[in-house]
């Protein structure tokens, strides 16, 4: 790891304010010709949840793997911002009382608490549909333009992060009847099997999407994604650890929810040890993967292990 | 009209079937590589809504109008799909209690009915998306796939179809107010402003994607785009019609609904023959912009004439 703390601190720093200002241009009121006819309300609701902070870890993906592949982040910049709104609209809808009945999120009150659950529900459908429009209307050339609208959707789609969405929802529902006759390996299968979908394939997503603006051969493709998956899976234990032995002020959202829920986590099932070691197994795994890529996957290898060690 | 109404009913029954039999395929375990990632039930959900018949209006003018240009029904069937999709997802958010609260559409009950909120929204959401996974996917050549993406996404998006829902709600919220302080001419400008979004943005839409796919050239295109328009306004209003004087066993949805929630209607605000005769006069300017297309055009035509004289 050639890459100091600090520096690259600062490096994700420029990227993130990138990422800002181009979501706030792509829903202005002049983003597109037909701008004008978004009712100020709807473009109130998408604002509030899409320009409320965040780590934007998803951009940052697209952005240094697109940097890392010999792109440049100009050209990744959409498919960065795209991949934000659809982790937006998820977190929208995921919040709705109908699903996790959530009331904070990223330190400000949930998108329905403010403007409703009807006006929470359209502006994530128009976060997700924006998704794609930036993609398409934005990155070039075209067939890089329909391979990222491809990947982008299965990745977030029926067989994706809906269905990690729908997993975790049933896994809820049959917790009791499960808990008495399956053992931790089981369910621990049972959980991997929930976050690669639910939160793993959109990370992975990120990576391939970088790829592929950057334009890299296949054979690149299909490693990098392999590196997304790990540390898809090393940020799913680190958010369950933070769950467990993070501060609310910091993670602007309630701790120990997930416990009270009675949702499995991995620091319950495995405990917080075992937890904490995984995650740096499979950061360590992940960088093993970028070798091919020299000195330019530094930064990626730097942002991999920033994630799981974050207290924030 | 060059086209008796009973050959272009055959026509058109053999082109739906073609269209329901696709979007099964779509839908299927086996119709991508990462498809046995979907949970059963979810499935089942997106089933229930996508293929409960329904006229497949929206793909039969993707049909026809690339036909009309000189395309394939074959290449233009992944757009057809995926605009049904759209079409689908819209209809069961717009179901869900927290919007309009319906319990019946397309004579079956709605989609939160069977399979409860929260598995509403999420099918909802993956079809939306797999509309876009299967026109990225299966849309030759990529130009035309971007091209499509993008259409599709700015007509059903935040400055189109759910600017219109958005708008829909806002009117419903505000109609005593605005009735006692607005004259008949500021609410037919009202209702246009919200019917050209909710439900002409996509029809028009339907038009542009069969265009594209036929590689249509950008001045056929433009003066479709005004055909689609025209028919998009007119249906509505004939849907309107068909909620004064229609029959609910043939609708398969409650009649006289949108009058018992005070919504405006056509009917509503010109009266019924008036509507009738607008509706005609709006049919009557699509087909005359359907000329530079010669016989070609003739049943394009003739189903703009039929969607507006249904009753069904």
């Amino acid at each position: 790891m050639s890459i100091p703390g600090n520096i690259l601190e600062s490096d994700l720093g420029g990227l993130r304010e990138r990422v800002n200002q181009r979501l706030a241009e792509y829903i202005a009121p002049t983003a597109f010709t037909s701008s004008a006819d978004c009712p100020l309300r709807l473009r109130e609701s998408m604002a509030h949840s899409l320009l409320a902070g965040g780590k934007r870890l998803r951009p940052l993906m697209v952005l240094l793997t697109a940097e890392a592949c010999g792109g440049s982040v100009e050209a990744a910049l959409p498919a960065a911002c795209a991949i934000e709104m659809v982790h937006t609209y998820s977190l929208i809808h995921d919040d709705l009382p109908a699903m996790d009945n959530d009331d904070f999120r990223r330190g400000r009150p949930t998108n329905h608490k403010v403007f409703g659950d009807a006006m929470a529900i359209l502006a994530g459908d128009a976060l997700l549909t924006l998704a794609f429009e930036v993609i398409a209307e934005h990155t070039q050339p075209a067939t890089v333009a329909a391979a990222c609208c491809a990947d982008l959707a299965s990745a977030s789609g029926w067989c994706g992060m809906v269905a990690g969405q729908v997993a975790d929802i049933e896994a809820e529902e049959s917790a009791v009847q499960r808990a008495e006759k399956s053992d931790a390996d089981t369910e621990l299968k049972h959980l991997e099997a929930i976050h690669r979908r639910k939160t793993g394939r959109l990370l992975t997503s990120a990576v391939t999407l970088g790829a592929r603006v950057a334009q890299a051969d296949p054979k690149l493709i299909a490693s990098l994604s392999q590196f997304g998956k790990c540390v898809g899976l090393a940020f799913q234990i680190a958010d369950d650890l933070l769950d467990v032995t993070g501060d609310a002020a910091k993670i602007g959202k309630g701790v120990s929810k997930d416990a009270a829920r009675g949702k499995m986590t991995y620091p319950g099932l495995l405990g917080t040890d075992a937890s904490r070691q995984k995650a740096d197994a499979l950061i360590d795994e992940a960088c093993q993967l970028l070798q091919p890529l020299g000195p330019k996957g530094d930064k990626l290898a730097a942002l991999a292990r920033f994630v799981t060690q974050r207290d924030h």
